[in-house]
């Protein structure tokens, strides 16, 4: 752990590990750490695939990275067994900071099963917090429920859409409007940037809390570098935001809540379901109705 | 209850209000109803927004409407607050079985908060079935979670696309690949519907059940009125294919166990967090590790 504390790559990646693979160790590992969390500042990136967010990515840790900021970037892929873990590697070596010292690139997949991906995630982020990186940047592959699951955890969200996004807004529309702190229309120097602008803004303005917060809508090209710097001050003003708010302290609360109430309730419900409790359901799934089941079973001590 | 079993559409919509408000009743309703249920065959069409969903669920309902089926359409709209339930009329309205007795449409929206709406369009579904609709089509919005949700629990799930959708099945990956039963290249009139169709029977030949059941892909114009036939063949053989091969009793059998799951779970769980539980847990939330904070929790008895 002292390792881990005094910047061991090594003892890093091992814990990391760790909570990956659920290892009896985890709890105790991540418990230990606790006192050393809550100093880092949690980004979150999320759109549509095609959108440039690894770029961008690249383009605002080269920000941080330049004031002597140190980075984590944990890439979460809930990708179908379709697709596979062929990206994380592609991931790395596109980078700009591949050889970085100051930059850790972890890419988190599925193995299978998409449960509980977004709150490893979140463990993983605490490691990389507790290791002393001052900004994490949560970056997802898609726009589907798991990646929406990892940014919600986060302080900032960043949406990241093309011009060519427009039809995908009704599609995304549930939950993408709501969760954005900050909007960016990437590769804007395509045509229809300032149209998908003007849409954004005026589906924003029927978001309630745009009095506290008036979600900006930033054009950028990654590739060329333009609108990088109103980006960072976009970012820049929602961290102030959330400090000044007191936003910051009820996320983080809401975090340890969440994660709380999982834990929680992933042991009482596994407690529960003894061999006599399953054997009432399976016997009962064809004949009894699913209220008089329920109750059977909930009655049965 | 003999009024619903003898077919008063007034005694359905009030007892789908019970359902839809979740009152008292409700589970009485339910249960005392359950020995009736089980007979109807359940679709599930979903499907990105402007795909023609709802013209196709028209046509779909005219041919089983010829044969002199009845057909009960549940319309699942998890917007968010920003669409709200306009929806349903205009749905009602454009259909072509609007003054159809032997046809039962009915919107189901989200209010405010989308948990539950899955599993309460699905005892809406058991209510039509109980009330003799042979055919329950559960017609989605959009492709969200909740709509992934929602086909999760019928027999056939139909997945509508366009030409055009190509760059959306990256989108729709995590999930819609695999949900399909029957994929729909709607609009097929258009440009690209071929290559479509080439690039989803890849994609469809790395699932794994291929063996036992090769999933169609069907070109059709809804509005033309073409591949409806073939589209209705692919059904009838699926429908076959689950009868045989026992899918349909483990189906219902899943969609039983799970709504037991449920049940029992949201009951547990109110009654585990009381207010001395719910009390060390805010107390601890900034202080104690969060694994050390939920055993503090569960040993409180």
């Amino acid at each position: 752990m002292e390792e881990l504390l005094g910047g061991s790559l090594r003892s890093l990646a091992q814990t990391i590990s760790h909570v990956e693979n659920e290892t009896l160790q985890a709890p105790l590992l991540l418990d230990s750490l606790f006192p050393h969390m809550g100093h880092a500042y949690r980004v979150g990136v999320t759109g549509p695939p095609g959108a440039g967010k690894s770029t961008l990515v690249d383009k605002i840790t080269q920000v941080y990275r330049d004031s002597g900021k140190r980075v984590g970037i944990i890439v979460v892929d809930p990708s179908s067994p379709f697709t596979g873990g062929a990206l994380l590697g592609d991931r790395l070596r596109m980078s700009d900071h591949y050889l970085d010292e100051g930059v850790f690139i972890r890419s988190m997949a599925t193995r299978g099963e998409t449960g509980g991906l977004a709150a490893r995630s979140q463990e993983v982020g605490d490691l990389l917090d507790a290791a002393g990186y001052d900004i994490i940047i949560f970056e997802t592959v898609g726009v589907g429920q798991v990646e929406l699951d990892v940014v919600e955890t986060v302080d900032t969200t960043l949406v990241v859409l093309v011009p060519e996004s427009g039809d995908d807004i009704q599609l995304m529309k549930a939950g993408i409007i709501e969760i954005g702190d900050i909007f960016i229309i990437n590769k804007s120097d395509r045509e229809g940037a300032r149209q998908l602008g003007h849409i954004l803004e005026q589906l924003l303005a029927l978001k309630e809390e745009q009095v506290e917060w008036k979600t900006p809508v930033c054009q950028t090209s990654a590739t060329l570098g333009t609108g990088i710097e109103e980006l960072m001050q976009c970012l820049e003003r929602h961290h102030s935001h959330l400090k000044d708010t007191g936003l910051h302290t009820s996320k983080r609360r809401d975090r340890a809540r969440q994660r709380v109430h999982r834990l929680v309730a992933d042991q009482v419900m596994s407690d529960f379901w003894n061999t006599t409790r399953l054997d009432i359901m399976e016997r009962g799934l064809d004949t009894v109705p699913p209220y008089q089941l329920s109750r059977s079973i909930l009655e049965e001590s």
